[in-house]
């Protein structure tokens, strides 16, 4: 016979997706499964389900919606739009409660490694939009090259239209230790050091 | 607003209820299932609810089965029966591949700081069974205190019922270290030396 019960192993088959998940994770969670009632094992297949159908990208920003157009393009100030590479950055800036404006999700980066030019991510969809009285558009991609590339293209885009770019600071973390910060975020903040 | 949508968050929420999962990475399982494809996602909580509905215990032996009595009890030498403490040990035994005779799910052990007793595990299930000419019983019990006596207390019982009762080895792990064994398992190691 087979290690596993046909339906135990199925569902660590299916465990196993997730990412970071390894075979003896999934065992752990399988069996966590067969311990729950049956109507909590019920909740979670349905949050699985309902998650699943329920949740859509903004028709304006591309951030995850259940609506057509999500409840901050909705109700948010739309002259300053950050854009993000993934939905999930929303949700990081979001906890800050700092940013007022609206976003858009560019849905990757631009990285020619991978085969991934300007016109495979919303960056056309962002041009669509700066009609609207847009005074700021805030590039938050992340620090690396693929995030700074992308970065760059959109500025250059941007700038001739008269609509202020900027960037998210980079330099030194919070709490952070000079003798532990990496050479290059060093020297990042070593350049872009400010007059106090 | 919140910082997820409800589907999402109710979805996170579920994913926290793994063990050893926390809202950050119950975050990442919960991106995961909306990257899948709608079918992907239905496979997933079908198989949640398959593994709850169609998994109950062997009516004889107490191990996890889709029948009424599982393929071990079912097919196997039922004359040596392996006592283990959980489900899941019987599986990291049969992965062994080494072991022909049956198994006996205690579902638990001995533990009196947790209130648990003789009768509230499967021993006198396991008593019931032995008429049957039942000529060995292998405790595999983990070797903690609690495993420990629950090892002690069935010995005690079997004892005089002429049945041989036996317990997994003890000792020095194929492939460690004696420098890096701890003192408890060396001292074990020691107390049970061979004559070779």
């Amino acid at each position: 016979m087979d290690t596993f019960i046909e339906p135990i192993g199925r569902l660590i088959n299916q465990f196993s997706k997730l990412p970071g998940v390894g075979k003896k994770t999934a065992q752990r969670y399988a069996y966590k499964i067969i311990d729950m009632s049956a109507e909590d094992a019920r909740l979670f297949a349905e949050s699985i389900l309902d998650c699943k159908s329920k949740v859509r990208y903004c028709r304006v920003c591309g951030n995850f919606s259940e609506e057509d157009t999500c409840e901050i393009c909705k109700k948010r100030d739309g002259s300053v739009i950050c854009v993000v590479k993934e939905p999930k950055d929303v949700i990081a800036l979001e906890k800050l409660r700092e940013f007022k404006g609206v976003y858009h999700v560019l849905h990757g980066v631009i990285s020619p490694m991978d085969g991934i030019g300007p016109n495979d991510i919303r960056i056309k969809e962002l041009l669509e939009r700066l009609s609207g009285g847009v005074t700021e558009v805030i590039i938050a991609t992340n620090p690396d090259v693929e995030g700074d590339a992308t970065a760059m293209y959109i500025a250059k885009l941007l700038k001739p239209l008269g609509v202020c770019v900027t960037r998210l600071a980079h330099g030194i973390p919070i709490g952070g230790e000079i003798e532990y910060t990496d050479e290059v975020t060093l020297s990042r903040a070593f350049i872009e050091r400010k007059i106090i």
